[in-house]
C-alpha cells in the first residue's frame, strides 16, 4: 500500500469511518496514480478496513487502469451494468460509516449509493482529502517545478513574437500553440494577454486591441504538466510608459517581494496578504489592489488555501500558493506581478523564476 | 413571464411540485436570460406557486442579472451571508415537494437545503429541463445557424493554411484563433487535427505529426456562439491517396447521407442510427464504425439525445442532433463526416453546408 493511501486509512481509523468511497477523479490519481476522465461513467475507489482497496472503474478503461494503478483489486463494470449494484456485491455484511466527498458528488448519485450500499451514516471526506493535499510531497514539488519551468519556457519564447500591431487574442493563440509545442498538457486555465487600458481589468478578457507604443502589456498564463498546474503573471512595457505606469509597476513588484519575504510555517495566510497590502497602502493604492493576493496551488489551479486577509490558518511546509498583488486605474492600466511559492521547512522556496524587473520590449 | 418560465410553471403543476429551485447557471440563463459564471458561490431561482419568481445572485452580479434577467425580483448575497439561510427567509410558511436538479446539485449543498429548506420531498428537475430543452425555439434555432457558420468559415480559412510539413498542433492554434478572430466565444470542445493514418484513432489526440503527401486530414471542430454550440467534422485528401481511402470516404458519405434522408419527426433515434450503419456494414465496414452516430446539441455540445441503435426515443420537431459516422482502419485511416440537423415539421434542415464530396488540398 503507498503512503497516501496508509495515510488515509489512517485518517479512516481516526474520524470513525468504516469505509471510505473516493469518486473524484483527480483524488483516484492522487490515492492510485490512475489518472482518467471517466465523463459521466462510475469510477471509484472504495476503501474498507481490513481488506484490499477496490478501484471500479469502466470497461474501457480495465487495462489502463491495471497498468497505472497501485490497487491490483480492480472491478470493471459495463455501460449496461449498474455500478451501484456491482459496489454493493463487493461489501460484506451491514455497512457502517461511509464517508463521501460530498463536494463532489452529486445528489443523483448519492441517491443510488443510499438505496444500494445503505449505510449507518454517510460523512464527508472533503477536509481529510484537502488537508492531505495542501502538504506537497517532494515528489508533488519536482512536478510543480517543471511545470513552471515549462509555462517560463513559453513566456520566454512568446515574448519574442511581441510586435507593434499584435492583437491580444493573437498572442494567446501563439502562447497556447507553444504550451502544447513544449510538452505542456494544455493551459491550467483561459490564458489572458491584455495591453493597455485594458490592463486596469482585473478580469479582463482578452480580445482584438493591438499593442501599441507606449501600452503595459499583462501576461497571466499556466500550464498542467504531469497533472500539475503553474500560474505566473509578468508585465511589461512596450517601448516608454509614463510615470505613473512605473510609479505602479514598482509599488507592486515591491508587493509582490514583501509577500515573498513574509512566507514561513507557521505564520498565517491573513498575514501574507497584509504584507502586500500594507505596501501598495503605504503608496496611496489601496482601494486599486481589488482582490485577494491568491489562492492555492497544486492539482487544481485555483485550490486552498484562498490567501486573503481574513484567513487565519497557519502556512505549513509543503503547501504550495500563488502571491500576486495588482493595483487597476482605470484609463492609466494595471499591473499585477503572480509567483508560485512553495513553504519549506525554515522559510519559501520561489518556483516561478522569470525576471520581475520592469522590462522594455518591442 | 416569459414563455419557458410559464412552460415550466406549468410542468410544477403537472409534476406537483410546490417549489422550483433551478441552480444551474446554464438553466438560470435558459429561464431568465442571465448569463454568468458564479464559480464556487450560490446562483439560484425559485420558483414558488402563486409567487413572483426571485432570482438570487452573488453581490458582485447583481447589477448585471438586473439588466439582462427578465425576473425582477432579485435578492444579492454577500460572501460573508449563507444563501440558504437568505433563500428560507424569502419562503412563507411550510415547505411542500419542492424539485431540484439532482444531476447538478452537490450533497453539501443538498445538505444545505435539507437544513434551511425542510421540504416534505425533494424531486428531481431534470428530466423537465431535459424536454424542454430538446424541442429548440426558432430564436435558439438562429442562434445555433450562426454557430454552425462562423464554425464553416474558421474551416474555410484555416483551411487555407494547409501546408505540407504543418503540425497537427499548429493547425489546432491556427483554427482557435480564427475562433475567437471571428467572433465566436471560443471552441465547444478541444478542437482536433488529425493527419495520414492517426485519422484511425477515433478519440486521437493532436500532436507533433506533420501532414505529408497522401494524407487523410481530418477536422472536428466547434465553436460556442450566443450560448449555442456547433460541431462539425470533416475529412480531407492531401494530394493522391489510396483506393481504400478513397472507398471508405465515399461509403461514410454515402452513410452520412443516409441518416439525413432518414431524419422527420416521428421516427426513432434508433433508425437514424442504423440507417447510417447498415450503409457501412454493407460495404463490409461495420466493425470500423466505432462509436453511435451521434449525440443532441444545444446549450451543451453533447447533450439529450443519445443518438444510438438501442435509442428507442422518438424524434420530435425542434430536436438538434450530429451525424456523425466514421470508418477506422488502424494503419490505413479513418474517415468521419459530421453534420449538425434540425428536425423539421416534416423533416429535416441541415444547419451545416460545408461541401461533402472528397476534396482534394495541399
Amino acid at each position: 500500500m503507498n503512503s497516501r493511501l496508509h495515510h488515509i486509512t489512517n485518517a479512516m481509523t481516526t474520524n470513525g469511518w468504516d469505509l471510505l468511497l473516493i469518486t473524484d477523479p483527480k483524488h483516484v490519481y492522487y490515492l492510485t496514480g490512475f489518472a482518467s476522465d471517466p465523463h459521466e461513467r462510475f469510477l471509484g475507489l472504495l476503501l474498507t478496513h481490513g481488506e484490499e482497496p477496490l478501484l471500479m472503474v469502466p470497461a474501457l478503461d480495465g487495462d489502463a487502469a491495471a497498468a497505472a494503478s497501485s490497487v491490483n483489486n480492480i472491478v470493471t463494470h459495463q455501460d449496461t451494468d449498474n455500478p451501484y449494484e456491482l459496489l454493493s456485491k463487493q461489501i460484506q455484511g451491514s455497512i457502517g460509516t461511509m464517508a463521501l466527498e460530498k463536494d463532489q458528488l452529486t445528489v443523483s448519485r448519492y441517491e443510488q449509493l443510499q438505496h444500494f450500499l445503505p449505510a449507518r451514516a454517510f460523512q464527508d471526506a472533503g477536509p481529510v482529502l484537502r488537508e492531505m493535499r495542501v502538504r506537497k510531497s517532494k515528489d508533488e514539488i519536482t512536478k510543480m517545478k517543471r511545470a513552471a519551468v515549462l509555462v517560463e519556457e513559453v513566456l520566454t519564447q512568446g515574448l519574442k513574437q511581441v510586435k507593434i500591431g499584435m492583437r491580444e487574442i493573437e498572442l494567446v493563440a501563439e502562447l497556447e500553440y507553444l504550451m502544447k509545442r513544449l510538452g505542456a498538457d494544455g493551459p491550467s486555465f483561459d490564458t489572458m494577454v491584455l495591453t493597455g487600458t485594458n490592463t486596469a481589468l482585473p478580469h479582463g478578457v482578452p480580445g482584438m486591441r493591438q499593442i501599441e507604443q507606449g501600452d503595459l502589456l499583462m501576461f497571466d498564463l499556466g500550464v498542467y504538466a504531469g497533472g500539475y498546474a503553474s500560474d505566473i503573471t509578468r508585465t511589461f512595457a512596450v517601448g516608454h510608459i509614463g510615470t505613473e505606469q512605473e510609479r505602479i509597476y514598482n509599488t507592486v513588484l515591491a508587493a509582490n517581494e514583501a509577500a515573498i519575504s513574509a512566507v514561513k510555517p507557521g505564520v498565517t495566510y491573513g498575514s501574507i496578504d497584509r504584507a502586500a497590502r500594507a505596501v501598495i497602502e503605504e503608496a496611496g493604492y489601496g482601494p486599486a489592489f481589488l482582490h485577494r493576493l491568491g489562492h492555492g496551488l497544486g492539482m487544481d489551479v485555483h485550490e486552498y488555501p484562498s490567501v486573503h486577509g481574513r484567513n487565519e490558518d497557519l502556512l505549513q511546509p509543503g503547501a504550495v500558493f500563488t502571491i500576486e498583488p495588482g493595483i487597476y486605474v482605470p484609463g492609466v492600466g494595471g499591473v499585477r506581478i503572480e509567483d508560485d511559492v512553495h513553504v519549506t521547512d525554515s522559510g519559501v522556496e520561489v518556483l516561478t523564476s522569470f525576471p520581475k524587473q520592469l522590462t522594455v520590449i518591442g
